[in-house]
């Protein structure tokens, strides 16, 4: 699993939220993120009704979903915040919805392109601490996707707990210096 | 069943088409008339891939498959020619789809108005002499459909076998002259 | 097509009817014979609720739905009565059902042998003058089982209301007597 | 969550499996137990394909996979072993599926009346500890099941990797006394 720190969402407008929504903020839940497009058959079909099924199933204080609108084709077509909003409504979505930044000339929007995604729909789950641990184009089954989750949660409801004597003395001070508790 | 003559479609532009599409044109065929929106959940799921299986199984000399796009909400996002036009080309729709009439201030567009639909998706069968023998909103099952579409085709196939006295009168000679046999 | 007259089923035990069925009987109808095995996995996931979608949606009037328990694999598990009647009573199939007669030591029973079945699923369309039609071994779509028993049908209305010289010489009296008219 | 120990599987016979099979001997792994009646709709196209998924999912070091075949009707039609051998051939079981003890008259066989099911399809979760986590009759949704297997499979992980103060304690005599190994 990769295990980098998830770099922040590059995002133009969010939708069904009250005000923008950062990475940073949602440190010390999961993080789903999906990347779609309105007009993506396959993310319609499968990765978006997926994701809903996640915000439902799934406590909002362990995970939290969030959509990102990486439109790199038809942009005339499903590249307005109208256009989004009324396919979020009519599809019935209600997690927070963020429209990746687009870069003057540059097909692929700002948040895609340093998520090096190669199209939609990707998921990318992201771990308490802010981890990138997963990153997947395409499909994926919903017995997997729900074991990856829970294995996350699990991670961290285990680092809540019982605190290992690393992270211990990540927290506390040492002879380098004084950390910032997390 | 119904047995109104089909009013003409009112449609601003033809998409997947090299021209015009006219019901008159289709004398002769059974036409399926598949009017949708493209943000409508129910026409994306179930309608309009029904409608691509008929286009599939059935002869284009038996059945004709057009669409109809009829947009009566969120037209911003939904009623250009861009959008429908990014739409068909991702969802890989190939039948004739005209767009139907915005008639100024009004809600309801032209040919929706003129068929008294109800919403989206509506299902329009109509015989090969023009009448509208079926008109469906919501979902129909296939085993129902083909059943019906093939019943129109073995009416059509009926009446050119089996000449009627009328249909016969109107193949005959008459003062005016001999009429090439259909 | 094929059209020869359809051999009569050779079942050794009906169930869901109240006693034998035969073909001679449903003269005057279309009948879908649907010849499956209980164990066999497409039979119960397509082609039995398929049936039973038939048995449905249209008139008994028009098509008789029959199913025939050809099993040639597995006899000592499914080969029962008891078997049968408990696999009927929990899948909810009401259409008479009859069992294709053991042969001795053949591996295949009685009717699929007659009919040169390749497996199971196999359906067989039977037209109302009692001939084949179709058959089918392995899955069909419900859009053209639908058209196919619609355009027997449709041909069973035409031969009732348009007699062909044949059938009226049929009902005509000849030097053997005066048959009564269909 | 239930706590209780489970008890063992009290099985008649044993198929797809070299010799019978004991909870006892798989501790140290999570169990899921498919309890399910050949005959069952509900088994055939709902539980038993995601039993097949978790086989196929997840680590045989993780997660065992066993069916148990709790016939409470039919018995005429699906008790012989005969039945469910060529049901589990049919249907591309691979997994032990040991049969469900019959005890004389009783309706309910042994297993089924201990864990006090309420029918079939019913799954059983058993943790590493061998402790009945949950028992759930009916359908259960895929990403829940995921998520609810990888939380046990974590447990077991944390377990064996960072024993708790508390666990260690609890297993070890000390000055209140010597409490009974877990």
């Amino acid at each position: 699993m990769l295990m980098r720190p998830a770099p922040e969402l590059d995002v133009s407008t969010w939708l069904n939220s009250q005000g923008p929504v950062t990475l940073a903020s949602l440190r010390g839940r999961v993080v789903l993120v999906e990347a779609f497009q309105m007009l993506c058959p396959g993310c319609v079909s499968h990765s978006l009704p997926q994701a809903k099924r996640v915000a439902t199933h799934f406590r909002q204080s362990d995970v939290v979903v969030l959509g990102l609108h990486t439109v790199f084709e038809h942009k005339e077509a499903q590249g307005t915040e109208a256009a989004l909003k009324a396919f979020l409504h009519e599809y019935r979505i209600g997690f927070p919805v963020g429209i990746d930044r687009q870069m003057g000339d540059s097909r692929i929007p700002s948040t895609m392109s340093t998520y090096q995604m190669e199209g939609t729909p990707t998921m990318i789950l992201i771990d308490a601490e802010g981890l990138v641990r997963r990153q997947h184009f395409g499909r994926e089954e919903d017995l997997v996707l729900g074991a990856q989750i829970s294995e996350l949660i699990a991670e961290n409801d285990a680092a809540r707990q019982v605190p290992s004597s690393d992270s211990r003395l990540a927290n506390d001070c040492d002879e380098n210096g004084c950390p910032i508790p997390k």
